[in-house]
């Protein structure tokens, strides 16, 4: 709970130099990257997010890019995905969170555009067939909604669709108001207990599917208490007080606002809807580009249609 | 592809004195049941429905109803749904079709709308808890969508989740337009192949899934061609013209207007969007009552709204 | 009710050569165009149609394009539609039709996607907003919805914009199944009472609003009864009857069925929903390339984002 | 900018004792209700709203109440907006907001929702029409969709549908987050220019539209910048400071955070969707029951339906 951001980035920036870490950043034109790896258990443990790297991209946001420069934070993304996939075998999109919560919805709006292949084995021309990889895409829904685990559901779906990897796709809460559907973070982690918008019981991971699983995310909200939280110790880091007093004013505050009012608010945009349905093509974008390296864009838009 | 009807009703009508069928007729009120059951494997392939029992709902349109007419209907529904279901042991609930197709939706929108309680046991207290019935919902999405056959991904699920059935939920298509959003089917035999909107390859029954399967359906859509073929066999039964000469004229014209310009075509109320809204409510409120018959409706409503 | 087409086309095919309709059909690539002139006010009223131009673009199914081809479709219909509006002067794009049924909300789609500019002129700076029609949207809703005539609420919004024309945008009737989502009808008559899936009550005319009214409408729906009677007249053609029995046969069946069972039945593809989403976008892209001739396609797409 | 909240009551509470402003709070069972009448120019330009009497109910959150609360509650909004409205002639009920925007999309779902009998004249008995109340009702759009101020498109609708009164629905923005979805505030000054989630430029008033303007507004979002705010308040408060230190720490804080990163965003429950879905059947119940006091539940059940 110390935390409440998803991003590897954010929990690191936090504690700057920790042992068993190493941060990478670049910057890509209009772009930016920065890479994690966490390397130790003891580091793991004290960022509470699991051993592995997590890509995170950054733009500015969605609706001041164009069509070409979309275009190109779509091939990105896609770059680093190939390079997370096994080369070969069917790949199986498991689209996170609720469909009905317009915050929690990317990960069901990413499936549900995504170039879906697996069953066209004997419908398409060996000709075109060829050239594709499988894909297939489940939108299982949270567990509040099927009154099953996430994890239960997509296990039956690896065992029968036998898939070389899972790609998870979910929103994500992140610290900072900036983040919000501004950045993408990829990882080879899988998706850990506890985190998203709708907080995961139970992860999708190497352990439990038994197959890798590379998440994509995309920070949608930041916890109110997290704002309060991080107004206070700015104040508090301006004022020339003995730490004592700093600690205790913050404390006894951010308690009493999180349980008093600001429970389960988030913050977000206002204009999340749209924001999400952006999101939900750009990913969906990426993860074609992704994994159809043998198809033109015609070859793909044509397809999407059709498959419906 | 002869009846294109997915009520077993209409079908025995066609052949009015089968071999191995029984038919019931009762009225119930403003309602009426009429329950089929093929008894022979030589009936089943005659009519091309699997053996077992069909119970069909006939109501006047739902817009005419009041809320204690519909209250009562899914009264009705839910008295035949309990005596079909086993006494004990958790159900799952399978929303079958494409949510992104109004007339395909039904199944989707009732898993929405409809109280799932397997997940509450570590939530709820004892004296609640001990009164509720294990419920749990999924919606697979269609083949085109996802990729991998419903019943491979409705199997997983049953895996982990180890219900005592499943209850199918599905639009169906019909003969007569009047059926559309009238009439409830409910069936022991499960979802059986190329049944359904949107034809289902593989089906849902005791052979695939290992469960009893439950089906309940309603028609929202005539084939286009089957009102052509039902017009012109009734203009030519009219007629005095030789026989021969009738079905040369019929068939020609039949094969014509099919192949040329209805293929895919299907006729539907223009209110098709409210009328699936109206009927996933009346499922969902029949399951509800079915299932959880150690509840108030106040604490049925209640606890759907806690759920999301 | 004769007709229960709204293409002005299919009403001429009926009778071959009017007196005073004129008729040009021309192929253009992969697509072609007819363009039906009614000059008398004897045509119109034998065809049931107002005095003016129907310029009507027929394409293969969208869903059988690629985005060159929509994009050349899109300026095609564009093209026609410039030359039918004033060359300056604001407009005001008016969505006729109910949102909530599918095959109704192609206009008000349309107002969605479309890009409105008339309130930027305090924004934008004058370097774009020079370049900038003033366009503005508007969808009413239909009169079961809002308890007033559609005409009343607009001639309400005319008088404070005062456009220079109106654009009607408005799902139709067609007569041919193979015209859904293929066609676009373009007239300078404005809409006519009883016409659009949604039947409009009193036109959009420039006598009711007092300036030109350009009617944009796509085919979604063929009336069944349109289907019944088209099958049974082709039926009785190929009969060797006479032409007295002819006529009681057909007459009596299409009475009764259309009586019973078909009354507001409607013939549509299954898939409609996604049929109505790529219209409105096609549609969105021709009114803004016929409006914002000094925009890029860059820029209109960027405008579009930041307005909502 | 100082409040940005939309509830009188939460202007009030802040400076308690005002000369011109009156202020009555009453327990009412699990509901409660103020009023808040500001009787003064003075206190209207002090407070930043206009003269008049606002009404506010508060109820614990809806997801809490069962059906029968649900029935009382929108009885008593119902009693006290019967007062409000003249007692006889035609209603229009306006929808503002963008309904494409989960958090403002309230007026609009509203007037989906609620009965609407101005066109039924002619198709109803005088048996049930005399018993209706004239209504119709409208959802304009926002300035960024149509281009057109709200005020002046439903300036046209009130010319032609001339009714005694304007019932104006919108979602708001409140101080506190336990105000989101639990509390309905009726005023008979209308909207005010800048109010509303989505900010509305130009009021809807009597000044404006020439009839009364009764407002029913229901809090959705707090704006992130006043949740900081408060919460730097409440710590300095807690602290043993000289005046003016605080004021210099909050000050520049608050400035820097709201410029740098909170500019545009809001707080919301996660669950925003279905809370403005029950928000809006409940205002429709309300507002079903203050206009159409002589039909039944029922009847108002049926007609609803009936008038899609």
């Amino acid at each position: 709970m110390q935390y409440r951001t998803d991003l590897a980035m954010e929990r690191v920036t936090d504690g700057i130099s920790i042992p068993g870490v190493r941060m990478e950043n670049a910057s890509l034109g209009d772009f930016s990257r920065n890479i994690v790896t966490i390397e130790t258990d003891e580091a793991a443990r004290q960022l509470q997010k699991a051993k592995g790297r997590y890509i995170t991209f950054h733009t500015q946001p969605l609706k001041t890019l164009d069509a070409v420069a979309i275009g190109e934070f779509s091939k990105l993304i896609a770059g680093s995905l190939k390079h997370l996939l096994p080369p070969e075998g069917d790949i199986l999109i498991v689209g996170l969170g609720n469909r009905r919560i317009t915050s929690d919805a990317l990960g069901s709006k990413v499936t549900d555009a995504v170039l879906v292949t697996r069953h066209l084995k004997d419908v398409l021309p060996q000709s075109l067939f060829g050239r594709l990889r499988g894909v297939c895409a489940l939108s299982p829904g949270v567990l509040g909604v099927t009154g099953m685990e996430t994890k239960d559901i997509v296990r039956g779906a690896v065992m029968h669709a036998k898939p070389a990897a899972v790609i998870a796709v979910d929103a994500l809460a992140a610290r900072e108001c900036s983040r919000i559907g501004t950045t993408v973070q990829l990882s080879d982690t899988g998706i850990q207990p506890g985190s998203g918008v709708g907080n995961h019981r139970q992860g999708l991971t190497f352990e439990t599917l038994g197959v890798p699983v590379i998440s994509v995310g995309v920070p949608l909200v930041v916890y109110t208490s997290v704002i309060v939280r991080d107004a206070l110790h700015l104040l508090l880091s301006d004022m020339e007080e003995s730490a004592d007093e700093k600690e205790a004013a913050a404390d006894s505050l951010s308690r009493r606002i999180t349980a008093e009012e600001l429970g389960e608010m988030v913050v977000t945009p206002r204009e999340i809807d749209e924001l999400v349905t952006s999101l939900s093509n750009l990913l969906a974008l990426s993860l074609n580009t992704a994994l159809q390296p043998g198809l033109s864009e015609e070859e793909i838009t044509m397809l999407t249609h059709e498959t419906l």
